[in-house]
């Protein structure tokens, strides 16, 4: 007999148990905390909104958005992203605020498809955006932070990737001008760092030699800030070239934080979203193969919401950092158990509200006697069903235990 | 011209913007902290379930709920309540853990019609479950905690009426047997408050001259522990007396716990989900018409589940505290504004990164001068780009600020 399905939760979604969720909050907490440092405000948006605002906003495929209809029969979606709600809100409520904008945010997100690769479909991020700064400085504060919020939620060992969206599209535009199709091609497979495929296709395109040199060697830009140098000499595109001093100007204020060692120019970068427009990067954590943060520059994506404003921003994925940091247990061994039998029940509950107001964290529960109790070798710590307390006080009255 | 819809969020969901969402984290942290302290763990689990299961057993009456399919076809809501799904959780990844379970939630959910009333469509909720113990004790352990989490959210005026389901339901069974649409009626009347409409339904059944009192007079059963008194004279019936000594139990742990100046038993009360089989109970703030907490106890919820268990527990309606609670606001003032040009930069941001590790809320905007800086009355504080920071640090090195 099969299993009955009544007693299971949708497949792709999550239950969290005490230990993860206190893990999960602490990280919510320390980051968030971290942006707030940085001048970045709280806000938050509803879980579902408009299939033709923000969900066409959002560049996420149709196919991915988990879609409902609300009782007028208009198609709502549940968020896939929050850089889209926040556009609409920076559009809307703030529309008198003055630039720049600063706001954070924690919040689940959902995608429709991923269930079938054995992903979640409902995951948690926590990101920023600064809206209303074109600047060099705004794209390196941004990564800055990044960098600070993945050490705030305990990340330890990372590297950020950065690119350019201009410089890979002036490449292109300048090699392959007019073959559309081509293009795509290829940035797909930049996309899945599938450079095995890159050279494939380069080769199937049978282009001229240098050309071909030319393309081929983006690959190998990947490194420091000299990095910039040689893509400075790779192409002669106005479009590249003002990429690659914009990214120069960014490291330069990396520098400036301090932060330079996490930090590496990866020119076969594409961001994960069509609404980049320039400076894009995602972060490595040491032995894990997915980013754990990704984000970049969006300069038009505001237009759609009718208050055009260059932004940039980022997202860190909080559930896999969630899956990579330690995290110490909620600490049983903190807690205090109070039994008591019926004589001792209102001096033991008097007690037990006494030591919660001083901060303490208190169990009580009525037991016919102190015999359930199994004492442990460790200093006061005791067993009772099934869980660890730190320290048990009984209130027995009627068989003389230590309470009045 | 109407405004282009393009703008706009959903009907009956809400953006929070920084203020607000400061005054909710900070209920939620003192909430979810003073139900630790009691030795409740916080779990999360996913906003979407299954519509037969948990939507099915949420007692959320079918056009409440946000339905959706899953691309397999499978009909999803959106969670209307958490002790649905708190009782699958219970009944799966906790089936191991031995009884009594104290578990809490802070959440999101999720009520289709409401947004036709102008009422809120997604709204938060913070609240806890007591698994496995069916004594007195556990619901006066349920109802202090609720008491104790409305101080810790702010409320400092409020009342918790109690009543009990089995009183009400034997009461009728006795005067008004087998006329199963006359009880429905009158008990509809109870929830709405609707005092005269039940009156008008009693005098249409032409009852007999003391039965008609009889169910008249509970209509005065509220007040303290003497109700418990008059209640059982009221009624012969074994459920109704059976319900009332339940009730006078916890009243006596109640006043164990110091809280009965809170608490007003009012035997009209019925819960609002048709899960209760006990004692149920809801409280009001001073000035606001509607409960800001409500809970019971549900001994049947968790046989649907597969692992029959008493239990009670009570959830905070979050959103309403939010409105009723004053809140500082954030504190603009307790920010720091570093200005900066060109040549001032490096050392401006590195002293950014310094005063943020020891814990100050720093920005740092780039700026030709101090010329837009203007100064206010206020100690050190400053107004600049519509925004008031408390102090100002500059850092410029052309225009001899006094950076370094």
């Amino acid at each position: 007999m099969s299993k009955p399905k009544v007693f299971e939760k949708p497949t792709g979604v999550k239950d969290y148990l005490p230990h993860a969720v206190a893990k999960l909050r602490h990280i919510e907490r320390e980051v968030l905390q971290c942006m707030n440092r940085w001048g970045y405000e709280q806000i938050m948006t509803p879980t579902m909104e408009y299939y033709d605002t923000v969900g066409a906003a959002s560049s996420t495929s149709d196919q991915k958005l988990f879609k409902l209809l609300n009782n007028r029969g208009t198609t709502l979606v549940l968020r896939s992203e929050m850089t889209s709600p926040i556009a609409r809100v920076v559009s809307s409520l703030l529309k008198e605020q003055p630039f720049p904008l600063r706001l954070s945010y924690h919040a689940n997100v959902f995608r429709a498809i991923e269930e079938e690769a054995g992903r979640d479909a409902e995951f948690f991020q926590t990101g920023v955006e600064l809206v209303g700064d074109a600047s060099a400085a705004a794209d390196a504060e941004v990564v800055a932070l990044a960098i600070a919020s993945l050490k705030a939620a305990g990340v330890e060992r990372f590297k950020i990737a950065m690119g350019h969206v201009g410089f890979l599209n002036g490449l292109f535009e300048e090699t392959l001008k007019g073959r559309q199709d081509e293009q795509e091609d290829l940035k797909k497979c930049l996309l899945g760092r599938d450079y095995v495929g890159y050279r494939e296709r380069l080769r199937e395109l049978a282009l001229e030699e240098p050309l071909q040199r030319e393309l081929e060697g983006i690959l190998r830009l990947r490194g420091g800030s000299e990095i910039c140098e040689q893509a400075l000499q790779l192409s002669g595109d106005a479009t590249a070239q003002a990429s690659i001093r914009h990214l120069c100007e960014i490291w330069d204020v990396l520098k400036a934080y301090g932060v330079c060692e996490h930090v590496l120019i990866d020119l076969t970068m594409i961001g994960d979203f069509s609404y980049y427009t320039g400076m894009t990067f995602e972060g490595y954590a040491a032995d894990l193969g997915f980013p754990v943060v990704s984000g970049g520059r969006y300069d038009n994506l505001l237009t759609q919401f009718g208050r055009p404003a260059p932004a940039t921003g980022f997202a860190l994925k909080t559930n896999r950092i969630l899956e990579l940091v330690g995290g110490e247990a909620e600490g049983d061994g903190r807690r205090l158990l109070i039994g008591y039998d019926r004589a001792g029940r209102d001096h033991a509950l008097a007690e037990a509200q006494r030591l919660r107001e001083s901060g303490a964290v208190v169990v009580t529960e009525p037991m016919e006697s102190e015999s359930g109790i199994e004492r442990l070798p460790d200093g006061g710590a005791v067993r009772y069903g099934g869980r660890t307390y730190g320290v048990f006080m009984p209130f027995f009255k009627t068989e003389g235990g230590s309470g009045a």
